[in-house]
């Protein structure tokens, strides 16, 4: 009972936590608003885009101009994701205050025109960039620049989906295979939170999805409900997810790696990208794979909300999405990954659900948290924003399959700059 | 696409699974019914001691027998969970095969002469030291002895309290303070949901808890509702049920190390301490705070259950549960601290709710895992053990008490083994 210690102690956590509610609000304010502007833009432009179809006919020069701007304004920037990741694990150039713009005006032009992308990307790089940029005012040490870091990356997250909690995890989780440290924890989660109610406050609403399924009849677990069969076809279809993490990873490699030893102009990398987008569209006479994919302004067409209803995908539907977002993603485009991956898996989802009896809607969101934890290397906080999205009943299925999908992916992922603290064998 | 690579990679990752899975399942199996039998006594020396309390006065003489059953039997297994997590960082002399009976049986004299004691490590030793039994018949070497190790942990945990994924992520959290590695993931999953549905198949029901909260007045988050004001008062809980983690942690080891000190013989001890226990309970006039705790058979009895509801605790319940749980099992007696952390949390949750307007179900379900979260260092698994017994629609709430919770628990816990890997501050 060492008196003076406690005082020391446990005044020295809440000063530390009142320093980071100061630094942090602004930031996560910032990143709120912006993501608000972000989503609100991006509805903008793809109903734009649903209204005048012509416009896909456009996306070879998309490609040309946002090249153009990344060479002009910032070369840096292009890395992305995985430049916020090298900078938290290791001091190095810094995070260009330009990455905002830049990804914000690129991200739009990728989807007004047609290429197929998500939102997660550039919503997570405005906040590491925006967060750097405070970093600098705030004349921050590396090792606080580096929380308020994740702190920008998790109310990107946070905000974009409308999932703080998960946000902060995967603010934390990202940044190395394997392993979770808890240094940023509590500061994570608030500007998940703070990002997320500024977003909100700004009149955003985010796609509300429903697993209306609840298994009643063999009543094993208090609130969760169980089933063996059901269990088994959960862990061959958490598998599956894994294995299409992979293909999703390596085919976007492969695609960058080729068209780059391929194509000798650097300015013809797009153009070919978006030709190919435009003929795969055609043969398979729909557009339904091209921008985001939530939602379908055809009764009939497939989108992510549709996948949760029966006949709302077809057997295909999850590899038409992972080609098209390949070549987008692989081929000079901006924007997230995400939003596709939630899209293959919520339709390949869809699709199990279909052949081997399950229910669709369970599967569709299986799919949509599993893939994408595969393809990042962060199970905790996919299994998380399953709850954050669909409510806790299913969560035991929910950790089941993005657990698999974590092991099956390999040791790889979207990111390059993850580094990997524990093999997963 | 290195094809080769995928190949070997993949059927390898399958393999270590598969290898798992047959080495996983007859500890998870075992661990199961111990558990499904563990529960199934406890219950009936609970009924035991409501209809006979006169058996109370025989608290001195259990205690006398449980140092004698120790010291007799196995010095070595007295350090308990701390022996467990010890050796999964470093072999040592292993784990006894003796824990098992030893802990069991102390456990359930425990709670029938009326200590205040839970049964979380009972069921993790037990799960712990089976576990260690089969490496050794299995041969295993130290690298995978230590993972059936913590999946020995997480059948325990999962099985005791129905909360397989809680209990995954517990004996992945728990080893060191601030860092979770991935190594064992799936391996604990496994275990901890074949232990609970083996546990659940013998007919053992788990307390259901119900927060019927949910906040619908501004509707912020998908799925999550959202109210700035109740968010303030759960912060301000958050680091109330965090203090209250380090007071009992630091109460625990006060009355250990001066009872050690100065009753100088060691048969004293217990007889002293359930003394105490008995003396306090005839001064408060209230037997309610001896043994498990969960529910109580008077109608106007404070319990866990009982919290949950208005007039379910008074304002010091919480103090007296925690002063008794830490003479109990800082003066040789047996059994687990959570179920007795649980109390402590729903308690004090309902008294905070009282005073401060909150609602009532959401506070005692807060500080039922938020206490548990600061005492164990374990914020992640108590969050997701939130979601498991209330459901999922309060987790944003859930993480912000579990989070501040493990914050304001400072450096210490009632696991001395735990590693502190990364600093809370």
């Amino acid at each position: 009972m060492k008196k003076s210690k406690f005082y020391i102690e446990h005044l020295y956590i809440a000063k530390e936590l009142l320093h980071w509610v100061l630094l942090i609000f602004p930031v996560a304010v910032v990143v709120g608003l912006l993501v608000a502007f972000f989503l609100w833009l991006l509805d903008m432009v793809t109903a734009a885009r649903w209204q005048h179809l012509w416009i896909i006919f456009l996306l070879p020069i998309a490609g040309i101009f946002i090249t153009w701007l990344y060479n002009r304004f910032s070369k840096n920037a292009a890395a992305g994701n995985n430049l916020i990741i090298d900078e938290i694990h290791k001091p190095g150039g810094g995070v260009p205050a330009s990455m905002t713009p830049l990804i914000l005006f690129t991200t739009i032009i990728t989807h007004l025109f047609g290429g197929s992308a998500g939102r997660e990307g550039t919503a997570v790089q405005m906040g590491g960039s925006i967060a750097a940029q405070f970093a600098r005012w705030f004349k921050l040490h590396h090792d606080r620049k580096r929380i308020l870091l994740m702190c920008g990356m998790s109310a990107g997250f946070g905000a974009v989906f409308g999932t703080p909690v998960a946000g902060a995890i995967f603010a934390l989780e990202v940044l190395t295979i394997g392993r979770i440290k808890y240094d940023a924890l509590i500061p994570c989660l608030l500007a998940g939170m703070i990002a997320d109610i500024t977003c909100t406050s700004c009149g955003i609403h985010h796609t509300q999805y429903t697993i209306a399924f609840t298994d009643d009849a063999p009543n094993l677990f208090p609130y969760i409900q169980f089933d063996m069969v059901l269990l088994g076809k959960v862990i061959v279809a958490g598998i599956l997810f894994g294995l299409t993490s992979y293909l999703f990873t390596q085919l976007s490699h492969f695609i960058k790696q080729t068209s780059n030893r391929f194509i000798t102009s650097k300015w013809l990398i797009p153009v070919v990208g978006a030709v190919l987008i435009i003929a795969i569209s055609y043969l398979l006479g729909s557009f339904d794979y091209l921008g985001l994919g939530v939602t379908n302004p055809n009764p009939g067409g497939i989108s992510i909300v549709a996948a949760f209803n029966a006949g709302g995908a077809t057997y295909t539907s999850w590899f038409w999405k992972l080609l098209l977002t390949a070549i987008t993603l692989g081929m000079g485009f901006k924007g997230g990954e995400v939003t596709p991956l939630f899209f293959i898996g919520a339709t390949l989802g869809n699709t199990l659900a279909v052949i081997s009896g399950a229910p669709i809607d369970l599967f569709a969101g299986l799919g949509f948290i599993a893939v994408f934890a595969g393809a990042t290397n962060t199970p905790l906080a996919c299994t998380i924003m399953g709850v954050e999205l669909f409510g806790g009943t299913n969560i035991i299925y929910f950790a089941v399959a993005c657990f698999l999908a974590y092991y099956f992916s390999g040791h790889t992922g979207i990111y390059g700059s993850q580094g990997i603290a524990v093999s997963k064998f």
